[in-house]
């Protein structure tokens, strides 16, 4: 079974990190395949960014879907899932969606950990976009970028651990480390932290695989079909 | 004032159809210009059609938008929306959202007839990202898609009176005729209802152009802000 | 095309200053009445006050109809807005509604700055009952009540633009300055917050006049047909 | 201990055919004094006549207020509810606001039926504003008006009993039969319907006696307190 | 008529204190009788104590119900509530849900305060369940649990105002004092809060008493028949 | 790695139905064992059955917690979900849960199909509680009970597939057959269902163990954290 792993920002190096980052989770019998977008945003950080990556995402997947059993798309902005999910006979999972829904089975409400305090809106949108807002605790922003932390992670260990220990303090259960750039680090910041840190490689990964295992059908109705 | 609408999909017939009617609308002292998507689909109708003109509608509109007051994206899944509004420094709205505003205005819960079974989903997931779903009494879908609507509308308009009817009897006291392919349809519809009908064209223009006379600065804080 | 202003609550100078700010706003070839309650509260600021101001705000109106193309009920508690829009022929807009619906414009959520804590809740409740609450980031409350602040404007200008400004801390990407008392203040505060200030009577007069563009018919169904 | 039943329209024989259902329900030790509105509507129907009517409402509340422990607003739109609660140092109770909150305690959801079919958007707001759309099933509306069935009430019990029961097929555990003219009619209809039928006036009767005995003080914060 | 009351706790003193409490606001005419679980936790202070305490509280009630007219659920969580309205014809009412529908009663939004940081989850939860979140402005834990404040209550007695005073700060118009133990605190702490504090006991018995009044037939149709 | 399902009613043969079911979705690495409640109702139906099974369901995991990896509940009301998750250091899932996420990966909104038109408001109540309310297109019910399916599921096949039509007509875009008595009926009726099928039982065993994947630490506070 082949798992592919799409980065839709145009930054080989972070489609490498994610990588190393979702073998750690691929189930056995799966072999993992990478694809990165081909135009657009170095990091996708804006509204703007994540709608030229949409494009990028789905063409850089288009052009592997033959061979994947599977599709994880490795952007914590769920950049072009709902196309894929349309165009695609097989699984597609994003990180930040695995992520919410895999909280839910571990208890009560849910904090988000965000980089950048302008990204705040937009996955609040996401959270009700993807109808799961009724387990939100809150979001909280740390002003570094996604990029900064990416540079030098070790530097913001303590403002990430801060930032989830505010959201236990107002009643999240567990708290979703959100940004493709830090997967992995959940592994660090998990002793400071007393509730279950979540990363969206792993969330994602588990998903996408376990998924495919249950080989639903493509559907012949609604929105999702082959058009 | 300049007011440019763009058309998301590549059918120039179209552009030309929509400007059109949004002529009609237009204020005082406004002149319209026109931009057509460069790639993607000739009608959009299905959530990768969507994505792809996202793109494409971003591209047509940022190559025009130095000789622009207000924006209107002549789409009704409001495709590009979003990072536009972010890009621009000026009042960007879609079809859609206009719409569902000026619905509000009207009074009480309104209904949306779409066209194309399929699309449903599509535009409830847009009035709930509008933040709208507490005044949306129902949609009701036709079978035919929009080209074919687009192909022959006198066809069709006693199937659109019936599913703007069965909305009202549901309980809707306004009903908005989806579709950009639609647009002007419901000058011939209205006498066969009983609520107002509302025209996501008229609609559009007119707001988009209120706003521009509110002349509201750029944000410089939020998900709005130029990044 | 002739606008109607209706001041619900007794205060001639206060219809006064609102006429002046409506006309800021008024698009070429509209020309503006006014309206006062002819009985009531002199500034209203509770849940008695507005009940007994609906009254004073219909019959108003109601005096006045022949002559009026659209209405603008220039009371922030949008007093009366519901049973005007089933008893006229033509369009009737109330501050708060056209303020939030144009902040849902302007992208992203909105928050709300109100003078006197005691307040609140009924925005809280009026944001509801517009079906708006899923835009709403914030309300702030200044301690001052609106007689305070329309006596002396210059000295609340700090305490408001803290507020706003609390707000967008919070997550608004625009906030709304509630109040008739204060419409035009936003002129002044604007340079001192990040996001676009809202100013209820430009966005009443715009959305009124705007709607009036439209010509819809009158409902012949459902709860805003003449009964 | 006194309870006062305020009738907000100007009927005098339905304020006797209210009272008389208002004393099967009263406790003992309790006695019944009845208010009639001075001015409006000979029975609400319409959006403008509810706001009228309220301030009706308050003034005949208001000339008596010296001597009651409990108000009963006996109209189903609750009409002047939130005022008289603000003006007022004793608990003040509507009818559909009592029986939603018993319908809670009867369990699971409850339905609605209301005569007019124009009503329904007023009850469905009004559900909303009272913050109970949560536990609603649905609201199902017979065509004749509220002056119909009180003017020959045997007529309708069919056609009353038929909307009961299509509630009850959609899902609701108990059915509220709304509007101050059938008051007493539950009880003829309960051997048609298989779950409980509530009528507003028991509900709203027992409720005002029952908070009256919770002795609960005068809010000296907030939106209620006396301004 | 015959009021039973169930401790779903095994601590028979608990049972006396609740019982002492329930009959300062038991309505003339009526005598009280109790029950104790005979298994569990002797305070319920997590989820594992509520689900066995379920079992406990039915078969607790089960053993008495021949002779009961309503039963009030001595338990802020409402353990077994939706069973025991399920097998027993008679009103069965909980302390926490007969608290917040009274809430409603008072007006605007309410408050709870609670004991021990880690019941939070399970309040917010159960106003989610009785659908009552619309009117919730916020929860408010002190860090103590319920066995260390029954045990010398008048030690929290700041502590508690302090929590309540913060909701009121926030917008509550009224506040729930949550948890069995403190039945009655609320006589000591209401002169040091300025909106109506709520106990639940005094609640839950008025709720049930006055729902006997109603005399409901028990539903033959839906999720709470006999099965 | 060892998977604990529990039957929380009392038949061994569904127990061993279960079992059967379970093992097909068991990944690689992974070994069954089983437990059956020891008291309470053969088929759970009810909330009294429900509520007792919650008792019994906790007991029979706690007597095998020693030697187990992850819990699977396998009672679609996910009796005892809660408790179970509070007390065990490993993951537990229930059927109606792991659903519901899976059909949220599916895309679009979901539609449940249940046995006993009485259990309606069960799962409705159940989906709320997850917080899963949002994409929930609908219920269909069979009049048929669990045992009568149970005893006969080749009788229901064509019943049970129109109720799945019935949902994708109005909107479900996957469908999940609830109920672990026709646990492994999917197969059967999926051609007959142009969306995909879900299964409480597939979904819940690959939930449980690649949740187990990512072996989170227990809660060190919260409501979920030992008490």
């Amino acid at each position: 079974m082949r798992l592919l792993l799409v980065n839709a920002n145009t930054s080989r190096n972070i489609t490498e990190h994610l990588a190393a980052e979702a073998r750690l989770s691929l189930p056995a019998g799966w072999q993992l395949n990478t694809a990165t977008g081909a135009f657009g945003a170095a990091v996708i950080q804006s509204r703007r960014d994540c709608a030229v990556a949409e494009h990028a995402c789905i063409e850089a997947v288009e052009a592997r879907m033959a061979d994947c059993d599977a599709v994880v798309v490795g952007v914590s902005l769920d950049t072009g899932l709902w196309a894929l999910r349309q165009t695609l006979a097989v699984p597609v999972v994003g990180l930040l969606e695995a992520s919410l829904l895999t909280a839910c089975l571990v208890g009560g409400r849910y904090g988000l950990v965000v980089m950048g305090r302008q990204t705040v809106p937009l996955y609040r949108e996401l959270v009700v976009r993807h109808g799961q807002a009724a387990r939100l605790a809150g979001i909280e922003a740390i002003a570094a970028g996604a990029p900064e932390v990416y540079a030098a992670p070790e530097q913001f260990e303590s403002t990430l651990a801060d930032a989830a220990n505010r959201l236990v303090a107002g009643g999240a259960e567990s708290v979703i480390l959100v940004g493709a750039v830090v997967a992995g680090m959940h592994r660090r910041l998990q002793p400071r932290v007393a509730v279950p840190l979540l990363d969206g490689m792993a969330c994602a990964v588990t998903q996408a695989c376990g998924l495919a295992g249950l080989a639903l059908p493509k559907p012949g109705a609604g929105s999702y079909r082959l058009s």
